[in-house]
């Protein structure tokens, strides 16, 4: 037992030094980031694209090993997941170019103006430093994560998944390799070698080194993350999205945004888990809305009022009220009116993404204010609720914080401002 | 020990009780807070003054009841802090009155653009929700402190400390009444009534009722807070401001500069504490800057390099470089050039406030985008970094974080954006 614990003991120091050596190098290559042109960070991404475009077959190779290894191990959703095809690895390459051709954000500044003393004082946009990425099973976030650490001036270290050791690896070569060959330093990119657990725990206590870490994954992952880091955590929780169908709705568009908010994909944090509708439109919602539903395979789970519309519905528990489903189930409760359904999302949601359907303007306005969620919609499906939607060009996810960033996280949520004050020998 | 530990345990878990009923009390007033209108808002801050003024004997009477207590348990400096003057209380009012002034931040919609697929997308600024506030001594903090919070649309949970008991609880009453004078929710300012530390600690795991923890106040208390805190937490801690006077300065802006940055207060975060300065002009810098220091009663602590000038410096120890003296007292080190300089801020600083003086535009171009401060100045006093001097009409507190605020934080950090999305019927 203690020569157990000696070998952990030794083992946990080997990784909490290697650990520490990624930080150092990143710290350091944080400085070079943070004042590299846009063009030479614009050359790197180009160069990085092409580099993964050239290494295609060794990526396969690599990948292949991370698939012979997960077969029996993993379902076949996450092997599905694991998978780089030709296309795909066209896709990281092509995700590259995009992000270079997005502005830049780094050393704007804004708001330079002179005060009464005589100072001027704007704010600069500013990297954040070193951001730590922990995230599983899909090997092209390695090379989506770098594009945007690095377009927005920051330092990466990115731990993916130990299912897709090798896949993660070889990308990281070429990024690695590609960086260096534009001038910049290797260290702006670095892939955690090791799968070993601890590494994750050493990374979250690391805020000597790291400015923030993100966690893209399971809500275990994202509990782990939030509950073990002293590094600030950028992180989306959940997604239990609502859409209110107000009694002064065009009915014909509140079906169409129900049916697409639910079914047009049922995995994705943004879709809609419980549909509210207002008691004086219930049935003339309710009827066309459970036929088309019930067609798609939508499980609905209703409260009793609305099991008067639809007697095959699923008596809903209380349990049903905050259930983020990721599958064709949709919780229905029938209220009172809008102020019902605003205690109902405050009560029950996630603060993620919220639609009214309502043609009345003085209600969609006291909407957008009361509630508050990270989205809120007026006659729009929960579904635009998305980087690339909102046209932030790219997304690092979508974070459920309030605090920095909230909603879709984009380049500038890896930013930060500082104050630039300019005199000629002010004093006070 | 076990009648000890659980009259221990009944007395937590009835603190623990009491913050949680501050806590649920604040979320619901949040809600109302986030949808009160400017004019309303503005009237309370306005009752608040009237009532502070008021209540005038009310106040002294029960400082003075702080101060007996004190006498002899707290030094001198403490006891200035602790006391309430007529003055003093006509400034709070005063400063009530001032926020009231302020430009609204809360539901300022920005960006509101349409995108390719017709929605049309902004952001909405709003209140951050409920923001608890940790601070020691000066009871002036608790009207400003809720002043920011109430105009900014929060709910605030004022803990101040022990020693101020009798005032603090004063001045929330004043607060609570004429809060439910202008028909806002009581609890949209609470001042915690136990003294008990315990309530500290439970304050700062209350994560289901708190967005977020401000502390104000020493060192140990923000140690303590970010330590403790599950809560996300907005703070200060060093300020470890430099100076670097550059071989292309104008040396009678350098010098005045220099002065100013040490000697126009001594205590403030944003006093210079180390100054460097350029081999090729530290003879003519340090020569008349030593002597004016020295006139002031500053005690010099020097590099080798500054003792060859000024042979009456205290050789500075390595543990001199990244001290805040918050005193008397400045630590000098020649540097060969610019690089160094921004190598010795980056490696010893805090982050906080940094200046450069020259004439050299290329250099200040260059020191204003390669370090990594909160402020960054050229050619002005590291003084100058403050709420009210940079525009922001008043200010909680100073940022050493990078998330979310960073410098001097006024009314929009206490303040988050939404995502607003409107449609007619969108779907994807």
């Amino acid at each position: 037992m203690s020569a157990r614990l000696s070998e952990d003991d030794n083992k946990n120091s080997a990784i909490a030094t290697y650990m520490h050596k990624l930080g150092r190098a990143a710290r350091a290559a944080a400085r070079e980031m943070a004042v590299a042109d846009p063009g030479v960070k614009n050359a790197a991404l180009f160069a990085i694209a092409d580099a993964i475009e050239s290494a295609s077959d060794t990526l396969l190779a690599a990948n292949a090993k991370d698939l012979r290894a997960g077969r029996g191990q993993l379902d076949s959703a996450l092997l599905e997941r694991l998978e780089l095809t030709p296309d795909r690895i066209a896709a990281m390459a092509e995700g590259m170019r995009q992000v270079a051709g997005l502005p830049d954000p780094v050393g704007e500044i804004t708001d330079l103006n002179y005060r009464p003393s005589g100072i001027q004082v704007g704010r600069m946009r500013v990297p954040l430093g070193v951001i730590g990425i922990i995230y599983e099973s899909r090997p092209n976030v390695t090379a989506d994560a770098a594009a945007l650490c690095l377009k927005s001036g920051n330092a990466a270290i990115l731990r993916g998944g130990s299912e897709a050791k090798e896949s993660n690896q070889a990308i990281g070569d070429c990024i690695e390799n590609a960086l260096a060959a534009a001038g910049l330093p290797r260290a702006a990119v670095q892939v955690v070698e090791t799968t070993d657990r601890a590494a994750v725990g050493e990374m979250l206590r690391m805020d000597e080194y790291l400015d923030v870490v993100v966690p893209r994954g399971g809500k275990g992952l994202v509990e782990f993350v939030t509950a073990n880091a002293r590094v600030p955590v950028i992180k989306h929780l959940d997604g239990v999205c609502h859409v209110y169908i107000d009694d002064q709705a065009d009915l014909e568009k509140a079906v169409a945004i129900a049916v697409n908010a639910k079914t047009q994909r049922y995995g994705t944090c943004n879709t809609m888990e419980t549909l509210l509708v207002a008691e004086g439109v219930a049935e003339q919602v309710l009827k066309p809305l459970g036929k088309t539903l019930r067609q798609a395979g939508v499980e609905i789970r209703g409260c009793e009022r609305t099991r008067r519309v639809l007697n095959d519905a699923v008596p809903a528990q209380d349990s049903d009220w905050g259930e983020e489903y990721l599958g064709p189930i949709l919780a229905v409760k029938v209220v009172p009116d809008m102020a019902a359904a605003i205690d109902h999302i405050e009560t029950y949601g996630s603060h993620h993404t919220d639609t009214i359907v309502t043609e009345n303007i003085t209600r969609a306005r006291h909407f957008l204010r009361a509630v508050d969620s990270a989205s809120v919609m007026v006659n729009a499906s929960t579904r635009f609720a998305d980087g690339f939607e909102y046209g932030l060009g790219a997304e690092i996810g979508i974070s459920t914080d309030k605090l920095h960033a909230r909603g879709p996280v984009g380049l500038e949520g890896l930013t930060s401002v500082k104050y630039v004050v300019l005199g000629d020998g002010h004093v006070r």
